[in-house]
């Protein structure tokens, strides 16, 4: 451990912080992790890629064991800090006394393809970073292979997206910045269904098929998705409204059809 | 059509601001609904409990079919105000140019399980107003027949979970202020079986039979449901997770639950 880092105006604490631009992180190839829970699947799922540890005293006895612990494995600095000093380089408001500096990588469409997925999520003009990271739990949490990111959505490695991921950015492969109808058109090209969720859908989400390979397509959280992907896509897929709300929002859309799928290749006869 | 309300120091303007505090609220029996959404859904299940409708010009002209109109069916109070004094009445940033005044009603417990509800949500010690909404919207869209809100949570018209409700307030009872071991007692006294979504659950929801009448009883979305509230339901439902997510947010595992239900009494033989 070095020496405790007091502080909160020096150039290091500086470069933490401005990591919350896109522009230095696209520049340095680094973003920053949040809150124990993020930093504790980092360091467990991804401690090639982890930096350096920041904590408080506070936050270095209360996660000893799950998480310091590893991270001293995982990586030399980790450093003690002052509160303020953890304060004046996290984006949350309350970052519970550690984050993490990590390195990106960028997986790529060939090495998902390659592995014969079975569940893919595709999301397309997401603006909303709470969304995007919800989602991208969301798919992690009903197994599906990997979330496919379109160029049109907000970045993924900023800070409110991590946050909202609780971790699942380091269990899956997130492929980012795809052009969303190249994407489409390799995944049919694949043998994976493409199946877009929106309100304007024919096909009722309990009538349709979803044990072979398929893709949820969802697009912005507000307009859903323009008509010409809907068009690109194999099946446009509505999830049932039984009382008066005139819609789900993005997050419990996305959530109701992964685990659909989640469910019905379970149910599968000659499935483990 | 009363003068434009020009003066955002009004008293009228105070008294509207002022029902952002649940003092005020439980005093008038009145609170605020925010936004085109949610002021259609009043004005559409709830025109009689509409006090005043504030517009500014541009929502009166944007929204005059579907809810101006009905607006002036519902009160002779529909007045037009300007950006300023709009922004000054509402706890959002952005209101979209349309607030109501709408009078609270307390619907019971007794009037709710004497119509025999089929699917119930009972919700307890949740704090976070967007995560409450949320839930009710999930209810409402997958056909509950009522909420049930117990005396620890946040409370429902605070102007964050009426907006996050989206209109969902209007379209279905949400009874509250609930002891919670009492309600749970009266729910079995009713022959309404209790299901605790808790991530400590030994039943997995795709073993769980739904098919008859049931309450879902969500907690905590930090920490769940307390150990002794989950002994006195009649079991204890765990959401799977398939990939390595550690858990489902609160708003995503009602969702998941809710939805299971709603499918499960579709599928029922002697179902409509």
């Amino acid at each position: 451990m070095s020496q405790v880092l007091t502080n909160p105006r020096s150039d290091r604490v500086k470069a933490v912080r401005s990591l919350a631009k896109r522009s230095v992180r696209s520049r340095t190839g680094r973003f920053v992790v949040e809150g124990p829970q993020g930093v504790r699947e980092a360091v467990r799922f991804a401690p090639d890629r982890v930096v350096d540890v920041y904590a408080t005293a506070g936050a270095i006895s209360r996660y000893a064991s799950d998480i310091i612990g590893p991270a001293r494995a995982a990586t030399p600095y980790v450093h003690e800090c002052t509160d303020e000093v953890l304060a004046a380089m996290a984006d949350a408001e309350s970052p519970q006394g550690i984050i993490a500096v990590v390195e990106d990588v960028a997986p790529d469409l060939d090495t998902v393809l390659a592995a014969e997925p079975r569940l893919l999520v595709l999301l397309t003009h997401v603006r909303d970073p709470g969304n995007l990271g919800t989602v991208i739990r969301a798919a992690d949490a009903a197994g599906a292979d990997a979330v496919l990111v379109s160029a049109e959505s907000v970045d993924v490695t900023s800070p409110k997206v991590v946050r909202s991921t609780a971790g699942s950015l380091f269990h899956l492969p997130v492929v980012r910045d795809l052009p969303i109808e190249a994407t489409l058109q390799r995944l049919g090209d694949h043998g994976i269904r493409t199946l877009a969720a929106d309100g304007h859908g024919t096909d009722l989400l309990p009538d349709v098929d979803l044990t072979g390979r398929h893709c949820w397509v969802f697009g912005n959280e507000a307009w859903g998705l323009p008509e010409a992907l809907r068009n690109a896509c194999d099946q446009v897929v509505r999830v049932p409204i039984y009382g008066h709300a005139e819609s789900l929002n993005l997050a419990m859309a996305a959530t109701i059809c992964v685990y659909a799928s989640a469910s019905a290749e379970r149910a599968r006869p000659n499935s483990g």
